[in-house]
């Protein structure tokens, strides 16, 4: 009865292996190989793991959305809100001019392709979110989540989130003939701030006052315990609000990392993420269907989408962080470019309502993908450059090789 | 869209939690907590969890499978071969009389109940396997499993296990018509002993020869990942010879406990443990259907097969190992009764295949649930009565209470 799916965890289990094994060894970040295991493990190449297999809600899915729930909780419990709010003002610029640069950018490629200006809006959102996902993944492997510029990302990340969400419910409301609501949209506004805020603020200044009834309860691993049930309750009450799911983990782990057992928190939350992230990349990379690139005109338009989504995103980031110095600017320009499953699900989105066929939609999908899978070697690469030094507070950042443990 | 699955996984973590812990402030074991927490959160009760939810196949059963499956990996890693080699006779005794007593004293009262022999027989099958999962978790929590009457429970589960497979095969060609092929019998009986052979002997001595080739990979956490890739793929392994799924597990750690990397090992599964065995447990619960079960006739019933199911495996596990005395041969007997999913599964085919109705369906899964809430505390209780001392070699057995970690 089990033996599908568990053939399938499997495979997608050891494919992840030996994929980050050998991206390891061409001395790129593992997380390239998973997701390009995936891509040939999935319906596209070899189809070890079936289309029907990862559809959303199915198992694979659901490992794959825990697996990312807790990367960013994990991220989440090496970064400090007070790290964070050092950065607040340039992270609040990226994050604004890191969406609006790519949303005119894309608006005005799709309308000069004959879209009108209501879908190209809608085209134009599924450029707009950065998922932190890969990001995030990269810089925990380079060891270089103390780093200001890993900061900005992550500061950025959640205000770039609330705006993508605001848009996506623009264009929708747009899209879909009706009224167009200000008052529906701010209200909306500040159910997602006053979530962040609320959690945020209060949630750390709670734990740092008393994190004593931690381990109150009788069980083994009550401090990890309560911490996991934290982080699965805020992961879906942020989606309550219309934010993605990694915000509410990611602020599960900000505020666990006030605790005084935060490093114990920090030493059980590995074996869970190894078990599991592999499922979010592999699963991640089986999504990319080559089938329906399989022309030079459709190569080209990717190619297109691809360059207007990197550069657009490039810039945005770039220009709100400049104030770091042009070296910081260009990482945290490159940590923003990966658009990862937000991208998709604005695709999703977008096909549902028939905004748009289904190759602009499989053209959407990858290069969400794409830029996926093009960042980390470069993020790799600029934050391994002897000039990137001297803004990390975390001296041992010995880059490329995880210590063995 | 992934609202209502984070909501469960959410759900299902802190009712298991929240169920632990009031079982252990009551002194009862907590995976009883777990499984009533499973049963009130399920279909029968507040309906938190659908009954579609946990379909085979879904995201919350596979989830349940691969917490059932690290557990029995993390019990295979406090298994010595050796040890289970000293008791190998005590545990083919225990194994094979506790498989034909349930049989025999089942097929007697189905007969009794107006099945003919062959329905009787198939009936009968689902009172005959020992499920592991229940006893290995008390037996873990109690800090146990270095007693000789866990080795005894845990080498008859696998005896038992293969005994099964072979009977579920032998009734369901009986029941289809078919002509029933003992040499077909004999080849698939030859298949699972020589997997378990080759891979209980074989792969302890690799490991025992030379381990360090599993430091080798470049990834942080190698010596994990290769064993839980293992153990996924033993799991897998032992379903195409027909075998449970948590055989292959059990092997998997049992191979892993001749590493030097043991204690590591040991370590990070924990956290694994952690997150995913409350799956399993909630689950199971939430599988009782108290409804079909809302009449006298139908409780009465129920009151019966699972007097028989519980006293059958009882004499069949305490004859089986008299030789270690009558207190220990009471632990063993009591160890064997939990049926859980074993029962579950044969009741499904039995529905399937027109063998049974719905309310005999219905009562075979509520008896097998029921001896997984009735074991643990009895159990618990006999493991910490004085008398019990001395079998161990383990000596800091402190029961109840797991040490804080």
């Amino acid at each position: 009865m089990h033996n599908d799916i568990l053939f399938s965890l499997f495979v997608v289990f050891v494919a992840a292996q030996l994929g980050g094994e050998i991206a390891q060894r061409l001395k790129l970040p593992g997380v390239v190989g998973e997701i390009v295991a995936g891509c040939l493990i999935g319906p596209s190449v070899l189809g070890w793991i079936s289309i029907e297999q990862i559809a959303p809600g199915t198992a694979l899915d659901v490992l794959a959305e825990i697996g990312v729930v807790l990367l960013l909780f994990s991220v989440g419990l090496e970064t400090r809100l007070e790290d964070l709010k050092k950065v607040g003002a340039i992270a609040f610029l990226v994050g604004v001019v890191g969406v609006v640069v790519p949303f005119l950018m894309a608006s005005v490629w799709a309308h000069g392709n004959g879209f009108d200006w209501d879908r190209s809006m809608f085209v134009a959102a599924a450029f707009v979110a950065t998922s932190a996902g890969i990001t995030a993944r990269v810089l925990q492997e380079l060891r270089a989540l103390q780093r200001i510029e890993s900061k900005v990302i992550l500061g950025a990340a959640v205000i770039d989130d609330v705006l993508a969400m605001l848009l996506l419910g623009v264009v929708v409301s747009l899209q879909g003939g009706g009224a167009f609501s200000a008052s529906h949209l701010l209200l909306v506004l500040a159910g997602a701030i006053g979530f962040i805020a609320v959690i945020g603020w209060g949630g750390t200044r709670m734990m740092r006052w008393n994190s004593t009834w931690l381990d109150k309860p009788m069980g083994a691993h009550s401090p990890l315990m309560i911490v996991l049930a934290l982080c699965l309750g805020l992961a879906w009450v942020s989606t309550l609000f219309g934010l993605a799911a990694i915000i509410g983990a990611f602020l599960a782990g900000m505020i666990a990392s006030e605790t005084r057992q935060r490093e114990a928190l920090e030493q059980k939350t590995m074996p869970l993420l190894a078990l599991l992230t592999p499922f979010f990349f592999v699963v991640t990379g089986s999504k990319i269907d080559l089938h329906e690139l399989a022309s030079i005109d459709a190569l080209w338009m990717l190619g297109v989408v691809t360059a207007i989504a990197v550069i657009s995103k490039f810039i945005g980031g770039w220009l709100g962080s400049i104030a770091l110095g042009p070296h910081s600017a260009t990482i945290v320009g490159v940590g923003m470019v990966p658009r990862g499953e937000v991208g998709i699900v604005v695709a999703t989105l977008g096909l549902a309502a028939g905004v748009f066929n289904n190759r602009i939609y499989a053209i959407i999908v990858a290069m969400s993908l794409l830029t996926s899978v093009v960042t980390p070697p470069v993020l790799a690469w600029l934050l391994e450059r002897p000039d990137a030094r001297g803004h990390g507070d975390h001296g041992d950042g010995q880059p490329g090789i995880d210590a063995p443990t």
